[in-house]
């Protein structure tokens, strides 16, 4: 050990014990007679000083040193004279005996501090130094944390962590795959697993009965700013379970890590519908640390000669409360906002709810006083109240509210950092319907299970059947999701039936699935969490690159060590590969 | 919930409760007016009884199920008349008052048995259905407890995992590296991680301190028969420390796993060194579970007319205890044994020390029985003893020898099965000699440090400079091995030097380490482990792949999924690469 001690550890209990420290130098201040180094390592911050009266020598290799020198430091612990009561180790210091670098360092292309000089690109490219800052160290540890605390709730719970491949085989519907070239297998591709789905199946038809994994997964498509091409997941499977089985499990995991990292106790996990989410929040994750709910005004404002209105199919409002008094110069901008061409609205309605109880609004025109006093009861809008309101088709509209109601929020502080707002969203269509393909696809996947309450709609109307499929979301977030899976062959083969697949088909894409099934498959049905969502979730920031210790850019490269890059033509040739241009 | 209880669960103090039990039908049995069917899960098998008498109609349904069905019972715990003490649930049965069939089941294609009539071939065909047999079920257990221990121990240590990236960069040297084409970087390539190595050593420089991680490696190599293309190793780095600080916190790691799964307290881990491993057991790999040291018996035959020994550089002898009285039969398979290719020795000599303290041996033309008294007392036999010589080159040689002392102490019932001898050999060479290429390679890899002792060699005598690496070494099984690396950059650039490369082909290959290390790299070594290896050592057999859920097979390929295969020719040109057979 070249340490007795580090840099996070001494205090004013250790006053007159002979030391030995390993570190970076942080900073150093020369004052007169004076040296004094913040020496720092994964746990802290401890100060050394260096005296020109004892000994000048040293105090004169001390300044020679720079920023992120690896230093090593033998002295004894003394009181400081100015306290820094902020850090542990802020009451005392090293009256530094001997110095010895360990190792010198180039100045780094960035400062290594909480605010840092340094852009995205440039971090990134040397993101090893990047990690030397709080920030990103401390979101490491979190992120480790989570899994420790995962893993011991789930083995707990008797759940087994298996293994599974990294190098499966690609399947038609794996036009995301990655794959791999077998060099000892001539023309033929390993996959990478978009997830582990198919295998932790196998494990339930195996008798594995509770199986998780933390693994990484890998999706080859077009990144957007927040999606990575590998990612990691919180990967389960029960099997003689049902849905409300798989829901408080992982309302239990969820709540052990709130618990034991943020110290809170999540509030009850809601559930609602997928029905009534889009209903009341135009969106399938809402955010529901706050209300503001959807208000459908069709019937209410129907019939006034307001265009826009009657010819829209759908009609909704949403009430701000105490906004009122918003001016012109705010419901501009709100306009705008709605209008911007990623949410598409033509146009935003309002109704100002005066304080004094009159009422006015930018349909003035078309609507009496009456009309709108009745639009104001509907949406149950209190004087000093602003209803907003959007029409037009229903998807595009509800996606456009949705987005209107987060930015609402946003400025009314609604969405209060720190606070939790868990939900379970449950009974997701099984099918959803393509237009352009003419055809259903699976919403989840093929083996989602269909409600028993909707078997009957299975050939009548398809596109009503809902699912035992639930996705857990807080804040508006995206956690996770899950189902239970189809065990029963004939409900399988209908459901291939229904999304268009022939038996051989079906056979040929999941032949090794179905045939398992064949030999006693329990029923069974499972979820899995995105870890680097999760993660920054609980961090409390939105980028998931963050607590990813070496992420890969929008573009799919990782520009510390230059990846992908081309390789040689032997390589090439050994794989029986070429490029192709 | 399906079940109220599992099938390991319920003993005599149930008697009398209502349970609902889920599982698979282990076996059958109709006796008369009864049936009795074992039912199984991943907790164990219980029996239950169904009665023509009490429900004639429920008798007859449970007869038509077959082996593998799935089913869901509810009954009355009830005290057997004949109780099986061997087994946990063995005093009581379950009075059967409903059976609901959760699934049929196909006839499986072997015995779900201990002893099952299924070869190696079909069982990795239907893997999903050999995990249900308890042999491989409590493999897979095994493995999930050595991580979870590991993990906790770890964690304990204040070390944290950081999970590294699995699509990397390829290198000159990864000639067996997998390849990743990129999508969206077309004629680019990511390659899958050997190892974590170099992000490991990244972390170190980003003052990470002290890292872990249980990941997967990959290795595109023809596969011997305990190789597999993706491997999981047990992988760790510290900063600040020096080499006994790795092997303390290894072994205390190992002998933790190993207490808390077999309550057994660990021996202490000797040290020696390589040289030392080589002389004495021929093997840096030695099985400490028993003596039969190499005795170096050259300048004791030298000189008699016998040019067998005379012209040989290396005359190597063990001694066989109480094995004088072999028979000719005996003698002529340990010959046969020691010619055998793999082993490639020209002959064996032996000396019998017969208990009436005569001597006799198959050199007897050659040397007096003096002489032969002499290379005894060298040897240091005893009457009853059996010595056995080789002779030639020193590797090959050694290398024949260590098969011969390993094949002896199975013979003698020396390598007892569940005793455990660790051992770290030390002090391995730096570098070795290529004949082939007439260069030195690095024996590890081009990062470990050289130890300061033998700082002076370096330009003289290269070939003779010790590293500052070690590997773990328990029952004659390397479980795993790792270095304190260099950190300072003269000396790295020694190394390259030595190793042939030119700072071009150096930076080129290197590049991202080697800036790294020049914004003040730590002093740091590390670690791995063979998960699979550990574990298949722990679960006390030889073959990792029964710790391996979904294995492949010699050929790389996973016989269940039929991976890797053909992709469509669609998939290959968004890719931008063609095939070239």
């Amino acid at each position: 050990m070249l340490r007795t001690h580090t840099c996070g550890q001494l205090n004013i209990s250790d006053v007159g014990t002979t030391v030995t420290l390993c570190g970076w130098l942080q900073r150093a201040r020369d004052l007169g007679g004076m040296t004094f180094i913040d020496l720092r390592d994964r746990y802290g911050i401890t100060q050394l000083a260096f005296n020109m009266v004892t000994d000048a020598a040293l105090l004169a290799d001390a300044r020679k040193l720079s920023r992120e020198y690896v230093i090593q430091v033998t002295g004894i612990v003394i009181e400081r004279s100015s306290k820094n009561l902020k850090v542990p180790t802020g009451e005392i210091e090293i009256e530094v005996k001997t110095l010895n670098v360990l190792n010198a360092a180039k100045l780094p292309p960035f400062t290594i501090e909480d605010d840092t000089d340094g852009g995205d690109d440039i971090r990134m490219q040397f993101r090893y130094l990047d990690i030397r800052r709080n920030a990103v160290k401390q979101n490491l540890l979190l992120r480790h944390k989570v899994c420790q605390l995962t893993r011991s709730y789930l083995d707990q719970q008797g759940f087994i962590e298996i293994e599974t491949p990294v190098l499966i085989k690609s399947t038609p519907e794996g036009a995301r795959d990655f794959v791999v070239p077998s060099r000892m297998n001539a023309g033929e591709f390993y996959a990478l697993p978009q997830s582990p789905q198919t295998f932790k199946q196998l494990l339930m038809v195996a008798g594995m009965d509770k199986y998780f994994q933390i693994v990484k997964c890998f999706r080859d498509e077009d990144l957007r700013a927040d999606r990575q091409p590998e990612f990691t997941q919180i990967d389960c499977e029960m099997s003689f379970i049902e849905q409300d089985d798989i829901l408080q499990v992982f309302e239990g995991l969820t709540s052990y890590i709130f618990k034991n990292i943020h110290q809170i106790n999540l509030p009850n996990f809601e559930r609602i519908s997928y029905q009534t989410a889009m209903n009341l929040y135009g969106n399938d994750k809402p955010d529901m640390r706050f209300e503001m709910k959807f208000v459908d005004l069709k019937s209410t404002v129907i019939g006034r000669n307001f265009k826009v209105f009657d010819d829209a199919s759908y009609v909704v409002g949403i009430v701000a409360p105490k906004c009122a008094n918003y001016t012109r110069k705010q419901l501009d901008e709100l306009t705008d906002f709605v209008k911007r061409p990623q949410i598409g609205a033509t146009g935003l309605v309002y109704i100002r709810c005066n304080d004094d109880g009159s009422i006015k609004s930018s349909i003035d025109k078309f609507y009496s006083e009456n009309d709108l006093q009745s639009i104001a009861q509907t949406s149950n809008a209190k004087a000093g109240d602003l209803i907003l309101i959007l029409a037009g088709a229903l998807n595009k509209t509800q996606k456009a509210m949705s987005e209107l109601r987060l930015e609402m929020g946003q400025r009314l502080g609604l969405r209060t950092p720190g606070v939790y707002k868990p939900i379970w969203v449950v009974d997701f269509p099984l099918l959803e319907f393509n237009e352009e393909q003419n055809r259903f696809f699976a919403m989840h996947h093929p083996f989602t299970s269909p409600k028993t309450d909707d078997f009957h709609l299975l050939e009548s109307n398809p596109g009503a059947v809902r699912a035992n499929a639930y996705d857990l979301v807080i804040n508006g977030v995206e956690i996770g999701g899950g189902s239970i899976r189809i065990h029963d062959k004939q409900l399988q083969n209908k459901m291939f039936n229904l999304l268009g697949f022939t038996p051989e088909e079906a056979q040929e894409q999941f032949g090794f699935l179905l045939n398992a099934f064949e030999f006693g498959a329990p029923p069974h049905g499972g979820i899995a969490f995105g870890l680097d969502r999760l993660c920054s979730m609980i961090g409390g920031t939105d980028s998931i690159r963050d607590f990813i210790a070496f992420p890969k850019n929008n573009a799919g490269r990782d520009v510390m060590i230059d990846a992908p890059s081309a390789i040689d033509q032997k390589q090439l040739s050994e794989l029986s590969i070429a490029v192709i241009k």
